[in-house]
């Protein structure tokens, strides 16, 4: 479907692995369900150009600085990060930090390309011009919800991955409970008085506003705030992307509060600096004590972020995802409608 | 003080200063109060070397590794952050990783030297072989409570600056509490069963346990566990320091838990990426539209870490800085016992 809009066959090929990853590790907010939603819109409205070709504007040898001419993140992130990797490679660090991208999916995906190259990835994003959530004591959003991943190697045990918004949960986890008519826990919503909501479609009703990682002050929102600035700051400050605090008036007249997005990526090679193998036996051993601690509960053995995803992936990939019948149907349709084919459904469990 | 244990002038006064940007900013559990509960018995015991000469180990030019062979990482890790704030000029990023160091006191003090040069600085800290927390699902602790800092210019405003343990609060904050004889939030500690512990003393009896910000499974302890491992990644597995869940056996006999420190320092410069006065213009507009958020109470306006920071420092600096008579006392009876001079007490809001 992404060739059928231009997309060049690589490229198209590396943003739907980039979809895809959230449906093999369980991330499902930010996988195949965004496809009819974000992306497709995203191309079919112009805002996101299929062909764009992201443009040099600064290269320093360590960092570089790129225009991404509103490519699709699912990509353009990715080749960003590749490109760290490959500077790092001579330098011990590479950076690429990016403006003028589109919604880059799971961070977590770009961060992971680092790992298979020995290195640690750090990667970030803003949502552009988009205001989703208040400053602690504000009464009107300000910033998204501002993901980071970080991916490192762990020596003979899964690579560790954190992938997380800084809020509480992401927006998607609140439109996933809205629509499956559910309730969600107190403390993830909160009216304008500050009192919990627990009825997820008061969100984009405009009656509540979603909470930053920590809370409320006395457990640490203000550490929330603080990572959500730390990921405006690198992504949009470094790149000179749009930043949530100011609108984007002035800009094109067709844009949109989520265009202008800005990414920060970081590849970081602790083999450039000390012995490969001292590097994988030290990760080995660090992330193999973590498996080892004793669980409360001797059936929950102790994992640490990464490690469910690797292993959802494997198994995912050998006997296939589970898709809501609704998703399935969702993009039947928008495969009929570019005019190709789709598979049939499979009762859950069987072959694909 | 310092200098009397035989630190050379510069690096003693460089020590002073980080040591005292706890009492000025209101990071107190960080300030005057760990110089003779923490540095001094580093000191007097060997395990912190006084003349300590950082080594290099490797440079690529844009990233640098050191050994600080336990010098004093008050000293130590301000002058790794001023080396890569160095490199970044010439490379739009430095990294410099550091092993065999202690503790370095407030991460954001290190992250604001790059400040000062236009850049953003980032510093995390692991605490070598320490044990502190346990990962969540877990019975035994594993990891230290991690502090991580960036800083950022904020244009004509005062600098942003997260400065953050990855737990709900660092140990400082339990410990102040018990000395206080107050009670804590429900949230901080957990008891064996999971169960809030109020009573902050109950820590070092061992009979509670630190929660990662986020707090509970629900509101996001993955992320805090998650954080904490970002920054024992950054800090131990570039560098080759002691980490968490591995015991300090087999280095020098009289290691203790919390030797073998490692730091990650990076400083970012934008201006080697696009118009310096661009940075600015964008810095200026992101925070101040922060401040000029509309409040939920109008007599207490939106704030971002680092603004209340600054101006206590200004307040203090120009007032001077009240300490409990339990503090002066502490701190005129190891000055005594070095046979050094010591201010007497005035009343709070007199001059100094």
């Amino acid at each position: 479907m992404l060739r059928a809009r231009g997309l060049p066959g690589g490229r198209a090929a590396t943003a739907a692995q980039a979809l895809c990853h959230g449906d093999l590790t369980g991330f499902t907010t930010h996988g195949l369900t965004n496809l009819a939603r974000l992306y497709l819109p995203l191309l079919d409205s112009g805002r996101c150009d299929p062909r764009a070709e992201p443009e040099t504007v600064t290269d320093t040898g360590a960092a570089v600085l790129l225009d991404a001419h509103r490519a699709l993140g699912l990509w353009a992130a990715a080749e960003a990060m590749d490109l760290a990797v490959e500077r790092a490679r001579t330098h011990g660090l590479g950076m690429v930090s990016v403006r003028g991208g589109t919604h880059f999916g799971c961070a977590g995906f770009h961060a992971l390309r680092a790992v298979g190259h020995g290195m640690i990835g750090l990667a970030t994003a803003n949502c552009g011009h988009q205001r989703l959530v208040p400053p602690p004591g504000g009464a009107a959003p300000m910033l998204g919800t501002n993901p980071l991943a970080l991916a490192s190697p762990a020596g003979d045990h899964p690579p560790f991955t954190l992938d997380m918004s800084t809020t509480v949960v992401p927006t998607g986890r609140i439109r996933a409970a809205a629509r499956a008519g559910e309730t969600i826990p107190p403390g993830w919503l909160t009216d304008a008085d500050g009192a919990p909501v627990t009825d997820p479609a008061a969100y984009d009703r405009g009656e509540a506003q979603l909470r930053w990682l920590g809370g409320d002050p006395e457990h640490g929102a203000h550490k929330g705030f603080g990572l959500g600035l730390l990921v405006e700051v690198l992504s949009a400050l470094v790149s000179g992307s749009g930043v949530g605090p100011q609108p984007a008036a002035g800009k094109t007249p067709t844009a949109r509060p989520d265009d202008d997005v800005g990414y920060f990526l970081l590849a970081v090679a602790p083999s450039a600096l000390r012995s490969p193998a001292d590097v994988a036996t030290a990760a080995t051993g660090l992330f193999g004590a973590l498996l080892d601690c004793p669980p409360h509960r001797p059936d929950e053995p102790v994992r640490y972020p990464g490690w469910h995803e690797q292993r959802r992936t494997r198994e995912r990939t050998a006997h296939g995802v589970s898709l809501a019948p609704a998703l399935h149907a969702e993009l039947r349709a928008v495969a009929d409608a570019a005019g190709l084919a789709f598979p049939d459904a499979v009762p859950s469990g069987g072959a694909v």
